[in-house]
C-alpha cells in the first residue's frame, strides 16, 4: 500500500454523473476528490475519441443544471429539438412536435462538452481530480477506495464514497463481494454503431435540424441527433446476428446493398455511408438493476452508487444522462434534509429514487420495442395519436406517458401510473373506435354478400 | 505462467456436479483433469467440515446414477423418505405420503458421502483430481484455465472446458468478461442454519425418521431430512433481519423464546437447540440465471457450464442437486448426439436444459412462498387435496406438480406446462366448490337474521 489521503467525499468516476455530483457536493461544502480511469477530457484529441457523442437532455437534466446554475452556461452550446421528424421507407418525412408548450422541447447536447463545463465547475469549487486512477479496491467497512495511478497506488478514505463509475461499476463489484447483492444485467440483443451526418456542400443541414430524426423499423433503427454546427450524429441500431446484423454486414456491397434496401434516404445524408459503419466495431446496449445501492457503516459514514452504476438502461426513452442527472439532484436534497445523519440521506436516497429507476428501465425495454415495430401498427398509432389530440383538448389533465417522462419533472414511477389510468380510458376509446370499424366491415361485407345472393 | 498441461477435458470444481460429469466423460473416454479450489473431501476431518450436509435425492438424480452405474453402490447410504410430516405449532403431527406408488420415494443423502463415491469412481476410471487449485484466468478462445495450486500456477488446455464450480462459479464471471452475458443474480431476505436433531437417549430417533420433516410458518420455515444413523438434519430458514430474524436472535434468552413460541416442538428434538443455533453464522440463498451456458471456439472446441455456475436455484424444491445431475444426463446424450461436433454438443446442451432450468428457478421461488404461507390455508390446502384424490383416482391422467416434478424425469418446462392446464380445471373446481361453500354461509345467515326478526 502506498500513500494515504482523507478526504470528506470520494467520488469515483468523473463522466457526467461524477462530475456533477461533485458539483453539488462542493456547494454543499464537501472537499471532494474525484478517481477517473480515463484522462482529462480538456486534454487536446480527447473530444473525438468517445462514443454516444450526443445526447437528448429533457426535463429533468435541464432542473438539475439550473440547480447548480450551469444551464445557462450550457445551453448556448445545445440544439433545441421541438419533435421528432420520422423517416419512411419512402423518403417521406413526417414531423411530430413534442408538444403545445415553448419548453416542451428536448437539447441536443455534445457529451463531452457538457462534461467539460462540470469538470470545470467543479475544479472552480475546489474539487480535486486524480485522471488516470483505476480502483483496485473498496473497503465498504470505513469507506476507502484504493486506486492505482501514474504515481502509484494511493488509499482514499472518505465520510462518503460514491460510485458514478458507469454500467461496469468497479465501485459495484467491490461492494457486492460476499454480499447478498441483487444484480440484474441483461444486453439487448441489438448493439450500435454511430454515423456522422455531416454538413451539407451548400453549408446547410442535410435535414431539419430542431428536431430529433427517427427511422423506425423492424431490420434496424436510427437515430439521430442535431449538432450546432448543422452536423448530426446518427446511431444505428441492429441485431447482432444475422444476415442483417452487425456480424453479416462486414463488407462494402452488404452494407451499400443493407442500406439501399432498408434506410433508402441514409446514402443521400450519409455520403460515406459504408466506409464510416465498417469504421468501428458495434457497442452493446446493458440494463442493470441492483440493490442495496447504499452502504452504511455503523460510525455515520457510507458509501452510494448513482446514475448508470446504479441503473444502466437502454437509451430508447433517452434518459439515462436526465435520470443520473436527477440521482445527483435528488441525493443532495437528501443531505440537505438529513445534514447530521450521512447513512439516513443515504437510505432516503435509495427509497426515493430505486422504485423509479426500476420502472425507467422497464419503459426503456418497452419504447425499444415500440420504436421498432409499432409505430407502424396502425392501431398503436390511432392510440398515440388519440393520446396527444386528448393533451391539447385538455393540457393539464391528459398528459401522454412520454410528455411526463421527457419534459416534466413527475417521479418516473408516478408518471406509469398516471399514464395507465389514461391508458385504460384510451383502451376503451380505441377498443370503441376499433369495435366501431370492425362492425362497420362487417356491415358492408354482409351487405355486400347479400347483393352477391340477389344477383 | 507456469507449467502447462493438455487433456481432452478440464472440469472445474470437484463437487456433485463436477465430479458426476467427470465419471460421464471418462466412460465416454475423455481424459479429464478436475481442478478443485478445496482439499480432498477423502482428507480424514473434511466429513464433518460442510455445510448442507444432506439433501433429498429424487427421481432425476437417481436416474443419472443409475446411468452411471453408482446408484446401488450409494443407495445403503440412504434414508427413504415416503412422505412429508408436517409439524403444526401445537406439536402435532400429520403425515402426507408423497404417491401411491413404492417408488414415490426421495432419497435422504449424505451430500459428503454421495461426493466421496463419485470421486472414487471418477479416479476408478482415470480421471485426475487437482485438490487445493484456485481458477485465476479462463482463455475462452483456446480453452484454457490457469489455476494457482501448491506446486504454483498451471495452464490447463483442453478440448472442453466445464464450469461446475457452484454458485459464484469463476469460470462463469471469467467467460462474462467484456461479453454479453446475462446475469440475474437474487438473494431471498431469509437465511439459513443447520440444527442437528440428535438420536434419542434411547438410541431410536426423536420422531418418525422415514419422511422429510417440515414446519412451515411465517415467521421461519424449518425442514429435516434424516439420516442414517438415526438423526436428523435441520434446516432452520428465517429472515435475515427484524426482531425474529437472524439479526435480532443473537442472546441465548431470545433464541430459547423464540423457539418456544414459534417452533414449541424442537426443544424436546433438540436440547441444545440454543448452543446450535448460536454457534454458526447464517448462510444465504442465492438464485443464478444467466445466459450463455457455452462459448464455442472456431475450431471445434468450447467451455459449458452447468449446475449451480449455471443455474443456482432456492432449494425450497429440493431440485439443486438433482438438476444439476440431471444437467450432468443430458449433457452426456448431447455428446452422443455429435460425436465429431462439440460446440454442436455444447449448443444442444443449452438449448435444451436452459428453459427448462428456468422453469425450475421460478418454481423454487413460489415453492418457498408455499412452505411459508400457503400450507396454513384452508383453500390452498383444499386445492392440494382435491389435486391428490385425483392423482389417485386417474394416477396416469392427472399428475400433481410436486409429483412431476420429483418422481418423474418430465422436462420441468413441460411438467409445469402440465400442471398448469390441470390446475385451470381444478382452479374451476375448487371455486365451484368455494362458491358453493359461500352460498351455503350467505343461506344460513340470511336464515339466522330471519329468525332474529321473527324473535
Amino acid at each position: 500500500m502506498g500513500d494515504e489521503h482523507v478526504t470528506d467525499a470520494v467520488v469515483v468516476g468523473a463522466g457526467l454523473a461524477g462530475s456533477l455530483v461533485s458539483v453539488y457536493l462542493a456547494r454543499r461544502g464537501f472537499r471532494v476528490t474525484v478517481l477517473e480511469r480515463r484522462a482529462d477530457p480538456r486534454t487536446p484529441g480527447a473530444r473525438e475519441a468517445g462514443r454516444s457523442i450526443n445526447l437528448g437532455m429533457s426535463q429533468r437534466g435541464v432542473r438539475a443544471l439550473r440547480e447548480v446554475g450551469l444551464f445557462d452556461r450550457i445551453a448556448p452550446g445545445t440544439v433545441p429539438m421541438r419533435g421528432r421528424v420520422v423517416h419512411a421507407p419512402d423518403g417521406s418525412l413526417s414531423f411530430h412536435p413534442y408538444g403545445t408548450e415553448e419548453d416542451q422541447v428536448l437539447h441536443s447536447v455534445f457529451r463531452h462538452d457538457l462534461n467539460v463545463v462540470l469538470v470545470d465547475e467543479a475544479e472552480r469549487l475546489g474539487v480535486e481530480f486524480h485522471w488516470g486512477h483505476r480502483v483496485v479496491a473498496v473497503d465498504r467497512e470505513r469507506p476507502a477506495v484504493t486506486a492505482e495511478g501514474p504515481r502509484g497506488v494511493v488509499e482514499h478514505e472518505a465520510r462518503l464514497v460514491i460510485g458514478a463509475d458507469g454500467a461496469f461499476s468497479a465501485v459495484r463489484a467491490q461492494l457486492g463481494r460476499g454480499t447478498r447483492m441483487t444484480l440484474h444485467q441483461e444486453f439487448l440483443e441489438w448493439g450500435y454503431k454511430e454515423l456522422l451526418i455531416p454538413v451539407g456542400d451548400d453549408g446547410r443541414p442535410r435535414t431539419p435540424l430542431h428536431a430529433l430524426h427517427v427511422w423506425p423499423g423492424e431490420r434496424g433503427l436510427i437515430v439521430a441527433h442535431p449538432n450546432v454546427d448543422g452536423s448530426l450524429t446518427a446511431t444505428v441500431f441492429l441485431p447482432f446476428e444475422g444476415r442483417d446484423g452487425f456480424a453479416g454486414l462486414d463488407t462494402h456491397a452488404g452494407v451499400a446493398d443493407f442500406f439501399a434496401r432498408a434506410f433508402p434516404d441514409v446514402p443521400a445524408l450519409v455520403p460515406d455511408v459504408v466506409e464510416q459503419f465498417l469504421a468501428h466495431r458495434p457497442a452493446s446496449l446493458v440494463t442493470i438493476r441492483t440493490a442495496p445501492w447504499h452502504v452504511p457503516t455503523g460510525d455515520g459514514r457510507g458509501t452510494v452508487l448513482l446514475g448508470d452504476a446504479a441503473h444502466a438502461v437502454y437509451p430508447f426513452f433517452g434518459q439515462g444522462m436526465n435520470a443520473a442527472f436527477e440521482d445527483c439532484s435528488v441525493l443532495d436534497r437528501c443531505l440537505g434534509a438529513h445534514p447530521d445523519d450521512l447513512p439516513g440521506a443515504l437510505a432516503a436516497f435509495e427509497q426515493a429514487r430505486r422504485p423509479h429507476t426500476d420502472v425507467l428501465a422497464e419503459l426503456s425495454k418497452q419504447n425499444f420495442v415500440e420504436l421498432r415495430d409499432k409505430l407502424r401498427s396502425p392501431l398503436f398509432v390511432a392510440r398515440k395519436k388519440a393520446d396527444l389530440v386528448l393533451h391539447r383538448a385538455f393540457p393539464r389533465s391528459w398528459v401522454p406517458l412520454y410528455t411526463l417522462i421527457t419534459h416534466t419533472t413527475v417521479p418516473y414511477g408516478e408518471a406509469l401510473a398516471r399514464a395507465r389510468r389514461q391508458d385504460r380510458l384510451l383502451g376503451g376509446v380505441t377498443a370503441a373506435l376499433a369495435g366501431a370499424a370492425l362492425a362497420g366491415l362487417a356491415r358492408r361485407s354482409r351487405t355486400r354478400r347479400a347483393r352477391r345472393q340477389v344477383s
